[in-house]
C-alpha cells in the first residue's frame, strides 16, 4: 500500500484537520464533534444546506462547504456513512430558522441515517427535507431511475441550490430548484484501476492490466460491462451515447458538462475526453455553455473518469454561474 | 500503459485543444501556431509575462495564463522544451510595448531555447529578459543554488509577478518583484511511483513497492536518497528540516505554503501532510498566512508530493492575495 499516511485509523481525522487548518476562512469544526464541518462564518436567514457521506472522495463532500454552496457536512469513515448523531448535528448547525434541505447520494446507509436524523429533528419542530441524488445512468434503467447511484452530478445540485439559498429564497423555492437540477443531471464513468482503503490495505477490486470497466461506481460497484481498454475517443463515444440517450436534448439546447477524474487520471487525459465530447455535442447542435474539468468527486487514487451533463434553462444557467467561495469550485 | 488517450503522437495537441475548448473565456491559440496559448482577451499597456516548458505537468505551464497571471505560454512535447520559434511567437504575442519578462524553470533545453529566442527578438528591438526559477532544494546545495531545478515554487513567481504586472508597473518594477519572489521560495518533494510517457509507453524509472525517493525531480531526476516508505509525519519532518534549513525564518515571520500532488496522490494525503507541516511551523512561531493544497505542477499520474514555502513580507503577501482569473489558481 503506497500511501502518504500515518496510522490508517487516523486517516480521516488528520485529513479533515488538514483541510480546516489549510482554509480557516472557509471551514470550521462544529463545536460538538470533529466529524461535522460548517462554514467558518455561519450565515443567517437562509435555508440551510447539508450534505454528507463517506470519506475518500475529496473534494466531495466536505470541500463544497462555502458561501454559495453548502452550510454543513457530516463526515463518515472511508466509504462509510456518517452516523445519525453526526448528521443530526450537521442539520442543527445549518439551521437558521428557514428550514434545512439535505442533499446526498443514493446509497443505502446514507439514506437510512439521513432519514432517521430528519425524523428525530422533525419531532423537535425543525423543518428538514432531503433530495436524494441519483444521476449515474449505468446503475439502473431510465424506468427505475430513482434506484440509480448518486455520483458527480451531485455537484450541480450543490452549486445551483446553493446559489438559490444564498438569495434568501424560502424553503419551497430552494427545494424546487434542487429537484429541477436533480431531474436534469446525468453521469457515467469508467474505472481503470482500483483504490486501496487505508484500513483494509488492499485494492477494492481486481482488474486486468489491459481492461476497463464501463459504468463502475465510485466505490468499485459493478458497471455495465468490462472489456479491453479502448481509445479516449471510443470511450467518450460510448459514454455519450448512454448519456444523451437518457436525456431529452435537441438542436439548440444548452448544457453544462463536468469531466471528472476519479483521482489518478491526469488533466491531460480529461482534456482529451473534453475535446471529443465537445465535438460530439457540436455535431448535434447542442450548446455547451460552461465546462468544468478536474477532480470534483474522487475515489482517492483510483484511475478513471466520468462525464456529467446538466441540461440548462436560463434559470439554471444563471444560478450555476453565480460566484461561490470555495477552493474546490472553479 | 493504462491511459485514456488516442494516438500517443496526438496527446499534446488534443489535450491543449481540450483546454481551450473547455475554457474559451480564458485561453486561445496564438494565430500562428497551436503550440502557443495566449489570453482570450489580450491585455494592453502592461509588461508581458511568458512561460513555457514541456507538456505533462498540467496545470503547469499553460493553465496559468489568465488575468493576474501569465499572458502567453509556449508548449513543448511531453517533458521536452518548446522550440525557439514557439518561444519567440509566445514572446511576441505577449508584447504590448512595455517589454516582456519570461519566467521558466531551470532546465537545460528551456534555458537554451528561451535565450536564443530572446536574443533574436532583442535584435528586433523588443525588450525581453528572463527569470530562471530554481527552487528545488534537493537538486543542489545552498552555495550552488543557481543550479537547482525549477519546480512548484514557480507558481508563486507567476502569481506575484502577475499581480504586479496587472497594475501597469514598468519593466524594472515587475522584474524586481519576480527576482524577490524567486529568492524567497523553496520546494522539496518525494516520489512514490513513476509516470508513463505516452509515446515511450513505459515507466520513467523503477522503484520498489515499499520505496520512496526523497528529493526526486518532476521528470524522475534522481533525488537525495531512496529508502523505505515512511509515515506522512516522518516524511513531512524530513522535508521540513531541509526546507527550513535553507531559508532564514524566525519566530513571527510570515509564510505561504503550497502542498502539491504530483498527480495520483489524493487530497486526503495532501491534507495529512498539511496538518503536520502547519504544526511544525506553529511550533517554531512561523505564521502561515495562506495555504494552497492541490495539484499545481504534476507529472501526469505520478504518485508523490512536494512542499513549497514562500517567505512573505507585506508587499509579497498583498500581491499574492490579489484576485486572478484562472481555473487552476485557487
Amino acid at each position: 500500500m503506497k500511501k502518504i499516511i500515518n496510522y490508517p485509523e487516523d486517516f480521516v481525522n488528520e485529513s479533515i484537520q488538514g483541510l480546516v487548518i489549510s482554509y480557516p476562512d472557509i471551514y470550521k469544526f462544529s463545536s460538538e464533534t470533529n466529524k461535522v464541518l460548517m462554514r467558518s462564518k455561519k450565515s443567517s436567514n437562509k435555508v440551510g444546506l447539508v450534505s454528507g457521506g463517506g470519506s475518500g472522495h475529496l473534494p466531495l463532500f466536505t470541500g463544497y462547504i462555502g458561501e454559495g454552496l453548502l452550510d454543513t457536512c457530516a463526515i463518515g469513515n472511508v466509504f462509510a456513512s456518517p452516523s445519525v448523531d453526526e448528521i443530526s448535528n450537521a442539520i442543527k448547525s445549518a439551521n437558521s430558522g428557514k428550514g434545512v434541505l439535505c442533499i446526498y447520494g443514493n446509497y443505502g446507509g446514507d439514506v437510512m441515517n439521513f432519514d432517521m436524523a430528519s425524523e428525530m429533528l422533525e419531532m423537535e419542530d425543525l423543518k428538514v427535507e432531503s433530495i436524494v441524488v441519483a444521476d449515474d445512468v449505468a446503475s439502473a434503467s431510465y424506468e427505475e431511475k430513482e434506484k440509480r447511484r448518486g455520483v458527480t452530478g451531485m455537484l450541480y445540485v450543490f452549486k445551483i441550490t446553493g446559489a438559490m439559498a444564498e438569495t434568501g429564497a424560502d424553503f419551497n423555492e430552494v427545494k424546487r430548484i434542487a429537484l429541477k437540477t436533480n431531474e436534469n443531471i446525468r453521469t457515467m464513468g469508467i474505472a481503470l484501476t482500483p483504490t486501496i482503503l487505508p484500513q483494509a490495505g488492499k485494492p477494492t477490486f481486481e482488474i486486468g492490466d489491459d481492461e476497463m470497466e464501463i459504468g463502475m461506481g465510485i466505490h468499485g460497484e459493478p458497471g455495465i460491462r468490462r472489456g479491453k481498454l479502448k481509445s479516449a475517443d471510443e470511450i467518450t463515444e460510448e459514454l455519450s451515447e448512454k448519456l444523451l440517450g437518457d436525456i431529452n436534448l435537441s438542436n439548440g439546447d444548452k448544457v453544462s458538462i463536468l469531466i471528472n477524474s476519479l483521482g489518478a487520471t491526469p488533466h491531460e487525459e480529461l482534456f482529451i475526453v473534453a475535446n471529443k465530447f465537445n465535438n460530439i455535442l457540436n455535431d448535434k447542435g447542442i450548446i455547451n455553455s460552461k465546462s468544468y474539468v478536474g477532480r470534483y468527486a474522487t475515489s482517492m487514487e483510483m484511475a478513471g473518469m466520468s462525464i456529467s451533463i446538466l441540461k440548462l434553462d436560463d434559470e439554471l444557467e444563471k444560478l450555476l454561474l453565480e460566484d461561490a467561495n470555495c477552493p474546490f469550485w472553479y
